[in-house]
């Protein structure tokens, strides 16, 4: 299996179902669909995405049935970048080396952008026709629980009020796994729920979307201490220089990169009840952990 | 019918199921919750839920039923003043004489407030086991589309780039219909919907909703010229200041007031196929027209 290869058909999917999905640029009024398309189509990894289509393809081939609710987590997942980078949050001028959507369409059109992906997300999930009512109202409350105040915003919340305090490992954990976790969770559990998973295969993805998103998380606090700014698109040291609290900021850089081993290993555990089938999410997950971008 | 009562009784119902829905104060990060019921518990005339009962109870009297969409029309709506309000969009320090959430909280914590209270109705939305789930389908649809770019969030933006410009007729009635009109029509819409309306009768619940969500907001901006700051719990003239496109700005305030009667009158004009069921949409219909608040 050729997972560069395997990757980039997956992301062309996403892509032009999001195209299919999102309003077009000419679409009245004009500048809200051009902002919107401007921060979905740059050069996001689509990994949310690509994770629902992972474990749904456990279920069933036609990738079709997974598409509306993948991308509807690339939305989510794309709105929180947009209001994170607002001046009022994290400030951000750049983003995978582009000028953040605020830089470009202003403060009030970014955080309208930003709705605008939240409620089209909810949007397309209520059209998906192509699921039964049952599974699709079991979708938006997963997405719906992993994106709200005891989810991704929760984690945000918690991350803004610590910046500049000594954070606990407790608290950064509380952090990770709701800001980032939450979501990459909910996308594995997604492609199961649509999928028809039973109830100890969803634990079993479960174990794998929740370590795979702490893993992810802390990587990403290695790469900012010692990835390449050309490859990751942005300066690094930033979470030094804005006093975040950080994995490896709180145990060590070594540490850090054993916990990210002993996640991967974790997320593998229990996948062999898929037998053969779940050759993708393996080496999926150890692509992951082995990124510097 | 004694209108004033029957609009304390149905707030009071509304206020209740909210207190129910939306996650206590203390409910772990604090700030966040602390946040969103400050602001959803500001003292709103809960105008578009009691618009929900109001059509759900041509159909069915057991308002359990309808309570779930309404309060995820109010949180909507909600959340889209804590937008409104800020900095970047209309920078206000006040709304219904209370500072604006940005102004206790801090402008992150708005953004999230707002963020989460959108995420919030769906989530309600979607966990309503009240109906059955074609018909909550359908309300997700419906709201979804009235509160994204095609509706509430297109009127805003359109809104936002006018505003120091010349708006001709046309613009300023894609402003009003989307703007505020979309989410009126909606709840209207909504309780005909979950009630299970014929497609005659969504027709004239549609023309309703429609009719009084344009007389709502000439209503507002007649107040904003001639409205009493006490009652009103805002500063008026605002919109001259601010240079807003108005229809009593476009049209004259002797014409903005004939408008409003003419929309008055369209609303009520097909409810007769509804015979004495549809006294409390009529009664309604006038208190909002009649309004000084």
């Amino acid at each position: 299996m050729n997972m560069e290869k395997y990757l980039q058909e997956r992301k062309a999917m996403v892509d032009k179902a999001l195209h299919r999905l999102i309003p077009p640029e000419d679409a009245y009024p004009q500048m809200i669909h051009e902002s919107i398309r401007y921060s979905i189509f740059a050069g996001g990894k689509r990994l949310r995405p690509i994770l629902t289509l992972a474990a749904g393809e456990l279920y069933n081939q036609d990738l079709s049935r997974y598409l509306p609710a993948a991308c509807a987590l690339e939305m989510i997942h794309c709105y929180s970048l947009i209001h994170d980078d607002l001046p009022a949050m994290d400030d951000d001028d750049y983003r995978r080396g582009k000028l953040t959507n605020h830089k470009v369409y202003g403060e009030a059109m970014a955080v309208l952008a930003g709705d605008a992906l939240l409620t089209l997300a909810f949007e397309v999930l209520s059209r998906d026709s192509l699921n039964d009512s049952g599974a699709i109202i079991k979708v938006m409350q997963e997405i719906a629980a992993a994106s709200g105040t005891a989810g991704m915003i929760g984690g945000q919340v918690v991350d803004l009020l610590s910046e500049g305090n000594p954070v606990s490992a407790d608290t950064l954990n509380y952090i990770h796994s709701r800001k980032t976790g939450a979501l990459i969770r909910a996308s594995v559990r997604v492609g199961g729920i649509l999928g028809g998973a039973g109830e100890e295969e969803l634990k079993v993805l479960t174990r794998y979307g929740q370590c795979l998103g702490l893993a992810f998380q802390i990587i990403d606090d290695i790469l900012d201490i010692e990835g390449e700014e050309s490859k990751l698109g942005k300066k690094t040291g930033m979470d030094i220089q804005k006093r975040k609290a950080t994995y490896p900021g709180i145990h060590g850089i070594e540490p850090a990169r054993e916990k990210v081993k002993e996640l991967y290993h974790a997320s593998l555990s229990s996948l062999e009840i898929f037998e053969a089938r779940g050759e993708a999410l393996k080496i999926l997950a150890g692509f992951l952990v082995n990124r510097d971008y």
